[in-house]
């Protein structure tokens, strides 16, 4: 099953996508139909007449996630090629949701920085509320996934250790199309990101260091996980900050992130005037 | 004015200070009476009679801000005296608010750590929404100060590079008791955090490097602030874990976190159970 959030003129309505169009579930984004405990069934019985609906009406899958906690290093191979060991233990960090933008929005770049990046990521959306879950429980709290691209200004992020100024810009964070059910994702789904028409990144979700459930159930050692919050799971090489020289995102390329049996980000960027 | 949260059978109230005890000003906490433009008038002009509350009725004065921005080192003579340079820019990371516990609240120390520290900070609570706010705009949005300590499970915290898995557990952030009006806030006013009976940190805020307006003014830049949103401004010198040998919180201490013309936070730790 695939849910996505629609934007309308009287806020956000849960769609199922089907074949040809949506099937609308009700009024409110799907970070509200995960907190019923019966999300699923009311997700799948509804049955009402199939519509379209365009790219641009799409919201961020879960627009106002109560956490989004992403992860840093997290490729193996990646790691690997880059001559570090494997860590003993998930790098965390945060977003804040203002910083989410829809699958087909324009990502607008700051005029403040200089130096925007691009990281496709897994994410995973929690469905029912864990603390201290172990694999099992973690698995089982787990609605589903999507695809977030975790844009970082990198002349941000590293002004200082911690890397929350560059990576919680307001509006540069695309999210979506939808969430697909744990039965839609194949183990190792490809993950790519492509700028106009060239690979940038490439890989597996199969390569995951610490995949979604060793997640869920290592920050929910921490703190409760609640139905819409998201963990995103890092992302492969290919980043431009690491190229030499290196490369950033530029006003009038188009950036595609996929994941594939979830679907696609299309995001054209743009310099954002300053407000 | 003073304002706080109270916990009562119906939810949270809100609740003007005076002499003797609390008048209530109506339902919500004092970040719902913040969306509200008006909301100094509201509070002023409420005139019911003062009656008493039992101080573990008092809730994190914010229970559920938008953000919680912390911001690392930020104490000038403490900066100096480890004899590091001043930096450019403040250090920024975060804090979910599942973290937070009220101003007379248990401290429970989770066994997953050995390592509970405390760090007394003053925070500031927005007033307005903002972006790039220049510093008057940035000084109008403050609708307020509080107390904040940041306790840091320090072997979570380093674990990797980045902090936030050592600073967001559950309910191990104690935050109140109450906001304070800016005029109530002498720019020198005195800060510690007592240990028992033993002061184990002591400056003034005036010794701030970047101030309350300067913070206000950088996280705005990056994102909006909103209306209950938070920023702890760092912490001074004195913490645990930079004593030789290193010093942790304990169960059965009594950790009293103060800040002159706010008022106390006075958290009995205990060792939680593992849930």
């Amino acid at each position: 099953m695939k849910l996505a959030t629609l934007r309308t003129s009287d806020g956000f309505r849960t769609v199922r996508i089907e074949e040809g169009g949506y099937v609308d579930i009700g009024p409110g984004d799907v970070g509200d139909l995960l907190t019923r405990v019966d999300w699923q069934a009311v997700a799948a019985r509804a049955d009402g007449p199939v519509s379209e609906a365009a790219p641009s009406l799409l919201a961020p899958v879960v627009p106002r996630p109560g956490k989004i906690v992403c992860v840093g290093l997290n490729y193996r191979t990646h790691i690997t090629e880059m001559g570090r060991d494997l860590p003993d233990h998930p790098t965390l960090f945060a977003k804040f949701p203002e910083t989410l933008i829809g699958p087909y929005d324009h990502l607008a770049l700051p005029p403040e920085s200089d130096a925007a990046d691009w990281e496709a990521e897994l994410a995973v959306v929690v469905g029912r509320s864990v603390r201290r879950a172990d694999r099992a429980t973690a698995e089982a709290a787990i609605a589903g996934y999507t695809i977030l691209n975790d844009v970082s200004l990198r002349d941000w992020q590293f002004r200082t250790k911690e890397w929350l100024q560059g990576k919680t810009w307001e509006s540069t964070t695309p999210l979506g199309p939808c969430l697909v059910t744990p039965d839609e994702l194949a183990p190792d789904a490809e993950i790519s990101c492509t700028i106009d028409d060239e690979v940038v990144q490439k890989s597996t979700i199969g390569d995951l260091l610490f995949d979604a459930a060793d997640l869920v159930a290592y920050v929910s050692t921490i703190v409760t996980l609640n139905p819409g919050d998201l963990i995103a799971t890092g992302t492969t090489g290919g980043v431009g900050h690491a190229r030499k020289p290196p490369r950033y995102l530029r006003p009038g390329q188009t950036m595609v992130t996929r994941i594939e049996g979830i679907g696609e980000l299309v995001n054209p960027v743009r310099q954002e005037p300053l407000s």
